[in-house]
This record gives structure tokens, sequence and C-alpha cells, in this order.
């Protein structure tokens, strides 16, 4: 079945992708199965992560970014991260209502997916929908998160090109969370720049880059910051070319290799937590576990000896 | 050294209480020590998670209930969880501003925690500083996150209580994020009550709250929803009589006891992969290691395979 989706997907066809990315997301033994068989068609898409801070537009942004890059004939996969309840484990915003116009357009792959695990759950299942749209064909895979946790940050830092959105006039709680993300962004955006404080905005971010200067000069690139106001396209295209240029440096200056280098080695670390884990419950006696889970309670036992107890039982390491 | 710090501590010195905290924080090897150590003085605290939207409000809130569980006699320990810059590892807002003023007051332990790491860092981090604040016997511990993502979940859904703090009108995106919050709530703040939009806001939040009736009957209890002007201590004495009965019902209905048994599992679970991959560095080969990961960027090896490789190699594993 799934050399057929590939088979399928690998001619263009858009369900069997589809399909493919939610083997990938919900099915571990399949993701395996599925990314080993396409590994090799992939490597050829440029992934872009947006992020920043929630009402920040990014769904609108991305909406605009998507129509200059299909104007110029590229190829688009969108993979939009969804805050998600910890109970359904289902995704909350569906494919985000602002990007659907595009949804009836062959070029553009747009899906949603659920943040659930904390355990590198997510930044294996994007990375493996990565793979699957890449090896579709995509030349360009947009990666937007809603949220502003670690494991956003993690799956955003990934991408080629990181671009951090902010808007005028936020709190302190968010100006710290910004400044969580500014080192991993490559390029700042400040949209609905015709609202109050844009200037303001502009330049306290303009400052912090300033007091980083020296990490911007040994890496080679300071990250530009485009006003914008993605309502009504101004700063689109400035942004746009903001990218492209921030891609060419990536690929002359060599960087672009030590960044892939540096994805391999996270995606491999988070593969190896998510395959022992199961081999783990897998060979756990659930009786055993209940026993020293109530040691735990009655505190009798602490978690740290049971955890050392569970590991040389099911795998017969001693830590 | 850990010995002296442990009995310091459980004497009631602050200092080595603080030192303690930093080692189960930053040395594992030592965290590993500590908590086996204090264990058994640990139980007798009472935890309550307080989360939400960036800009809600949060830390006034707490600090006005920490103000009137001061006056009850209580003792106090927070943990404040901050958005982490992904580089330095080092947190940004220190002990928070607004809660300052209860810092020489010696019934309150005030401790801002790092978002470092997401496999699981954050979570054992806190897990571990709450069993220390625990031990030094402090009746109440408030965890606050000012994140919003998976792992800020993780970290706030393992306290007795969790309190949901939103603000009157808030855009989409934070609206899907309190959806996915909502779940693991215990009761609902409604901050900034005297702005625009707070009817409606608690009109939208009980209306939720009455689409998943059949959830809350089975567990036998509602989440009251209190509305709140921090600034001003309006709502602050309703919140925190709302954190009495929801404990209330949780010791009477034995609930607390489920509670805890499943902290206990998903802490040993945490502790399990952060040991896990402490072995496999350690057993690591730092230049077979590099071949593989030139091998995955190069498309001649897909990264499962690799984590295959490595897992067999380091624990002797067959996935």
């Amino acid at each position: 079945m799934i050399d057929d989706l590939i088979k399928r997907m690998l001619r263009g066809d858009r369900r069997a992708t589809a399909r493919l990315i939610s083997l990938v997301e919900n099915d571990e033994e399949k993701a395996v199965e599925i990314v080993k068989k396409i590994y090799t068609h992939t490597g050829n898409a440029y992934t872009i992560g947006i992020t920043g801070p929630p009402g920040a537009g990014k769904s609108t942004l991305l909406d605009k970014l998507i129509k200059v890059a299909r104007e110029e004939g590229k190829v688009v996969g969108v993979i939009a991260i969804d805050p998600t309840s910890p109970f359904t484990g289902g995704a909350l915003l569906g494919d985000r209502i602002r990007m659907q116009r595009h949804s009836t357009d062959p070029g553009v792959f747009i899906r949603s997916m659920a943040t659930r695990g904390s355990l590198g759950g997510l930044a294996k299942a994007t990375n493996d929908a990565i793979k699957v749209l890449d090896a579709y064909g995509c030349d360009l895979i947009f990666v937007e998160t809603v949220g502003v946790g670690q494991v956003e940050v993690d799956v955003v830092k990934s991408a080629d090109t990181v671009v951090l959105v902010t808007v005028p006039g936020l709190g302190d709680d968010i100006q710290a969370i910004k400044a969580g993300l500014m080192e991993i962004s490559d390029i700042f955006v400040i949209n609905k720049s015709d609202k109050e404080g844009a200037d303001a905005t502009y330049f306290e971010l303009n400052m912090m880059l300033d007091l980083e200067k020296e990490r911007w000069e040994k890496r080679g690139w300071r990250p530009p910051i485009v006003k914008s106001v993605a309502t009504t396209m101004r700063g689109i295209r400035e942004l746009w070319n903001a990218i492209n240029e921030h891609r060419s440096f990536l690929e002359e200056s060599g960087e672009i290799q030590r960044k892939r280098t540096m994805r391999a080695e996270e995606e491999v670390k988070t593969i190896i937590s998510s395959r022992i884990a199961r081999v783990i419950s897998k060979r756990l006696d659930e009786e055993e576990v209940s026993i020293l889970i109530d040691k735990i309670v009655g505190r009798e036992m602490d978690p740290y000896s049971a955890a050392d107890l569970i590991l040389e039982k099911t795998l017969g390491v001693k830590v």
C-alpha cells in the first residue's frame, strides 16, 4: 500500500501525498518505512519558518507570500502548526481559514499539524511531513507556528530561513518571548506597521540588533527589519526579497550545509528518543509499573530510582 | 556538600534551598542524588498551576494570591517559568519584578525557571524544584507559565489545581490556544474584567463549559469562572475560595490520589527519556556520528536508519 502511495505521490498525486502525511504523523512504524523509501527523493525544497506571538497576523502574511511565490511559479507547501487540545489530540484550527483560497491551486499544498506530545513528537512529525512535501516536489515549504513555547521554537529553528513576525505595541510578556525567538531569527517583520508604535518597535528591534552586533558580524548576516501591512500587501515584496537574499547568503557562504548538518543531528536525536520510548513501553510489564508508581506516590520510592529500575529491566541499561 | 545543604534546607535555610534548586536545575547527577535524599520529606505541599496567554496579568494576579495566602499564614513557593533564549539558555525575566516585594518575606520563596531543552528538561527541572520547595516546608507552591506551548502545558497540567487566566477581547489565535488549555483547567479567571468585552468573554467561556457538560459531570467538578481586576484586588478572594473549594473536592472525592498517580507516571517517563539520552551520548563515538550525519545530509542514509544504528551500537537495542 505504501509503495503504491509513494509511486502516486512521486507522480504528483495530491491525495496520495495527503495520505502519506497522515501516515507519518500518526503511525510511527509507517513513518519509518515511508521516510526510508522517499529519502533519496528529498533535499530539493527550501524551508522557511514563520513564527511570532499570537495575533501578529502570521497567517495573513503567509497567505500573501504564497501569492508571490505562486506568481514566480514555485510549488509551495505549508505546514501550519496548530495549538492542540491535550485531551482530544486534535488540531483546533483545521487548515487555516485565511489560506483556504489557495487550496484549489494545484501548486499549493496546505497542511495542519497538531502539537501533540512534548517528547519530540511534533518536531518529528513536522520533519517527516517536510520530507513528504519535498519528495512530492515542493520548491518552498513554509512552516508556521502559532505557539511560542519551546517545542514550537524547536520546530521552526530547523528551517533554512526563520522569519519572526511581530506587531507594534505588545506588552512585556510578549517582548520577553520575542527576545527568546530573536536569536533564531534571520528576518524580522513588523506587521500591522500602520498601527501606532511601529516606529518605536522598529527602533527597539534595531537597537537589540546593534547590541548583538558581534554575533551578526561573525555570522555574516544582519537580520533585516521589514515593515509590513499584510492585509494590503504592503512590505510583502520586500519580505520576499529579504528571504531570497538570505537564501543566497546561506548558499554562497556554505552556511546552508552547516545548518542542514545541525538539523540532521537534531533529527536523529529526536528519532532516538521516540524509538526508545516505544521499545521501553513494549517491554514493560504494566502491573509491575503500577506497583512502582504506587510506591512513588506513597513516598516509599523516589521517581529516579523507579526510572533506573525500569531502564535496567527493559533495556538492561545501568545508569 | 549536598548532605549539608539538605540538612540546612530542612532547618529552613533559604540560601541552602536556593542552592539546591540551582543544582537540581543544572546538574542531572546531583538532581538524582538530591531528589533521592529529600523524597521522604516531600508530599505535603499543594501545587497550583497558573497559566494563560501572554499579557493576561498572571504575575499581578499571583502577587495578590501570595498576599492572601500569607495573611492565612501559609508558606508559599513560586516557580515562574520564563521564556528562554535558546542560545544563551538563560532566563529572561529573572524573578518577576511584580512579585519582588515578597522577596524579603521569609515565608515566600520565588524562583524563576528557564524553558531550556524540549525533551522534558523543563518538566523535570520543575518537578524537582517543586520537591525541594515541598521538603523546605512550603504549604502552597504556585507554578506560573508565560509560554503557551506544549511544554508549558505539560508543566502546568501536573499541578493539583490549574487556573487558566484570560482577558477580554483577545484575537482568534489566542482563543485557540485557550481552547487547548481549557481542558486541563479547573478554574477560569477573566482578569482585567473592567475592560470592554468581559461579559462577552464570560458568556463564551460559560457556553464552552455547557458544551463540555458531560465531561464535567463525570468528573464531578464544573470549573467556576471568576472575574477579576488583579491590580485592585477585585475577585482575588473569590479566586482564593475557588482554589480551596477545588482542593476540598479533590481531597474528598479521592481524585487527588488519581491525579498524583498520573503525575508520578509522567515524571518517571520524563526521567527515563533524559537518563537514556545521557547514556547514549556517553557511549557515542563522535567521529562515527559525524560520518553518519554527513551521510544523512548527502541523502545516502535516512535519519531513521541512522538512529537505529546508534541505538544498536550504544544500547544493543534492536528496534
